[in-house]
């Protein structure tokens, strides 16, 4: 039942890449010629239908289900201070996301999505990177996989999300193992001071020293990656396998995928880059990827957030394509 | 009735500004520190709710009516073949609003907002304003007051949107005259060749040169306006004395704008800036009247459709303003 059962099945999964319906996007091409604007006036908006009908697989692309889902872990790297918040607040904001109170219930709300909670072993924290590899095999296994299973078959579009306190800091370790550079992908996350921005620095360029020889990009998610990132990482790579596109939200999901893009240079062709973060290295992380995000309004919270609000430009954009006129329809001149 | 008779009634409203709402701004600011997410972390989304407040004068805003007014108007200009549409299309574009085909329909339905569309005497365009002044006083004044009476009372967020053939034309001349450098305010519009462009450029260039002795702001929008940008001159003005924030479109609709900044230095300060365009004058116009535009989607259609795009934004915002519960209702530490 299961798509991969070693790290060897993940990678070679990671390598086997379903590739875009160009009819589908040459479909829409040729409706948007007719439809009564100037050519190309309604910029990303037009090209952002293109891609959902390429990743769907077809011509007129919908919105009719969509997913945001929520993924939690808890981080050893926790002790060592990297965030002003205590690692119980994972598990008092997964209540709050259930409870609806959070910032994503509302966002998903307002943008017709439907809003899933997966919490992934919260009692049991991931081990410490800066002394240990923070999973071992099966535990990181287990964490993709639960992301992969979470995709369903006809979603329209997914919008994963991540909630884990400490969980900036296995991101930035999980880019600076990747694409070097150490300690400068290290960010304030929910609000560190400057001493403990210093600290997380430090922290991080140790564990990078501590784990000089870890080289492959799927076991640098396992030794600095989080369940939570871990998860994300499957949902990804399942939605692919799916034909469901994804609207990437900010620095801990984007730095949870760029493995893949190592594996695999097409990898994240099914991905958009809902927003760029206030956290720093979120930007360079992107640019790094080549990613153009669709928003740019300081956030940096997290929990699908960036996501969710740019489900609305997409709802916006699908909206024009399936309901305007053409210029024969109109009586417009062209 | 009327809120000014003369060019200098409107001068003098256009001195007298309401100031916004301080202690409404900080009471949204005292919400927002206890609500369950790290402080600061939904970015711009939290300074919007604040500016909401301030200019609706009310502590917990909202948007109950959205709306979108759409002015059209026609041309002389377009006699100097400065747009590759004929100036018939104003009008067929305006039958397309009423029949609700053209991209803002579905935009303004997506983002809950009421349309309202509004032609300006479209069989008789505006003076070519590269020979003579197009809109006498009277006209100006006509013109100006239909904006400012279309705007209600109770209205919680306004977005003005213009259609009309060459009237990137006249935007460009406005912000020249206002701000210097000619002909470097023209840009391709909705599709102009290399060449097109040219002529356009110089265009403008004699117009500047033949009106160099207009320096009055008000005399800038009436000399090189069209009616629809006199009509939103008069709107957003409105807009300000009756507690309605404003969003605001594209190059046209900011270039109709910019002669009240020269008048008063507050004069925008109840508007936001939805999006930067394709249109390379916008982003310069937007810099030089220090406004920071919301989304930057290479849309550069008019009908207010940036702004439709940006109420989406709005809306999340506020949702997670008002239906967030606070760190106590929670129980999550901070």
């Amino acid at each position: 039942m299961t798509a991969f059962s070693s790290l060897a099945d993940l990678r070679h999964l990671c390598q086997t890449l379903p590739p875009p319906d160009l009819d589908a996007a040459a479909a829409v091409r040729v409706r948007q010629a007719q439809l009564t604007k100037p050519a190309g006036s309604l910029g990303r908006l037009e090209s952002l239908v293109a891609w959902l009908a390429a990743w769907q697989r077809r011509e007129m692309p919908r919105l009719d289900r969509v997913e945001v889902i929520i993924f939690a872990g808890n981080h050893g790297v926790t002790t060592c201070g990297v965030s002003p918040f205590p690692a119980s607040v994972t598990a008092q904001m997964v209540a709050n996301f259930e409870a609806g109170g959070a910032a994503i219930n509302q966002l998903a709300r307002v943008a017709g999505a439907k809003l899933r909670v997966c919490p992934l072993s919260l009692d049991q924290p991931t081990r410490n990177f800066v002394e240990a590899e923070a999973m071992d095999e099966a535990e990181f296994l287990d964490a993709v996989r639960i992301g992969y299973d979470s995709v369903d078959h006809g979603v329209d579009l997914l919008c994963p999300g991540e909630m884990g306190i400490g969980n900036t800091s296995s991101a930035a370790a999980v880019a600076g193992a990747l694409f070097g550079g150490a300690e400068s992908w290290a960010g304030r996350g929910t609000g560190l001071d400057d001493a403990g921005l210093a600290r997380k620095q430090q922290l991080i360029a140790a564990a990078l020293d501590q784990h000089a020889s870890v080289r492959d990009p799927l076991d640098i998610l396992r030794v600095f990656g989080g369940r939570e990132l871990a998860a994300i990482f499957g949902a990804v790579l399942s939605a692919r396998q799916k034909s469901v596109p994804v609207l990437l939200d900010g620095f801990v999901c984007t730095a949870a995928v760029a493995p893949w893009a190592q594996i695999a240079a097409a990898a994240l062709d099914h991905v958009q880059a809902a927003h760029v973060s206030a956290e720093a290295a979120h930007r360079r992380l992107l640019e790094t990827l080549r990613l153009e995000p669709l928003l740019d309004l300081g956030m940096r919270l997290g929990e699908a957030s960036g996501a969710a609000v740019a489900i609305g430009v997409l709802r916006a954009a699908l909206a024009c394509h399936t309901g305007m006129a053409t210029f024969a329809e109109a009586g417009v001149g062209h």
